[in-house]
């Protein structure tokens, strides 16, 4: 059974994501997949398609939800994740930058796991 | 309201990832993720972690079911998914290998959308 936290940031999380989905979008035939697991709380926006010839594929964003925390697991575009985040009311302990390495993750303002 | 098929792919589509999500752990501390929106029919098998201090990140395999075919959007294995596919029953008129040009689609065995 989801908490109100649980649900709060599964809220947060597919907002942030269908917003940057909608951004930019246009460029060549490509598609901006959102992708929603809500049973197992991963999320990610990923980019698949082609721009002439070339295969783009990517993941742009992956967030998970982890024992009641947003762990931002990926994220290949130049949005401030973190700083979206708390503005969407996600108190930084609440937040885990998780590809900074645990050894450094102390050295940032969020929470280490 | 899903048809036969469709349960029938779906099902298949996360047998295969779900069974090579087994092989291989244990290389560091690396996460082999599931990720399955069932809404939206996309299936990913995502390597997520570290190994050292380098970090692992990764969409190994992605699948997407959508107008009643199998997609395969990426492949970062050496698994034949076409193939793995076709021995769980799925007819290759039904299989769509995104990842090769839409130009050159037709070369193979497969539906070309």
């Amino acid at each position: 059974m989801a908490t109100v936290k649980e649900r709060k940031y599964r809220k947060a999380v597919q907002t942030l994501l269908s917003q940057y989905a909608t951004f930019g979008a246009g460029m060549g035939d490509i598609e901006r997949q959102l992708i929603f697991d809500t049973q197992h709380d991963h999320y990610q926006m990923v980019n698949v398609g082609w721009q002439d010839q070339q295969r783009i594929y990517g993941c742009a964003m992956h967030l998970d939800i982890k024992d009641g925390k947003i762990w931002i697991q990926h994220n290949g575009t130049e949005i401030e994740l973190d700083d979206e985040l708390t503005a969407l009311g996600v108190p930084k302990n609440d937040i885990v930058v998780g590809f900074i390495s645990p050894a450094r993750r102390h050295l940032t303002e969020f929470a280490t796991n």
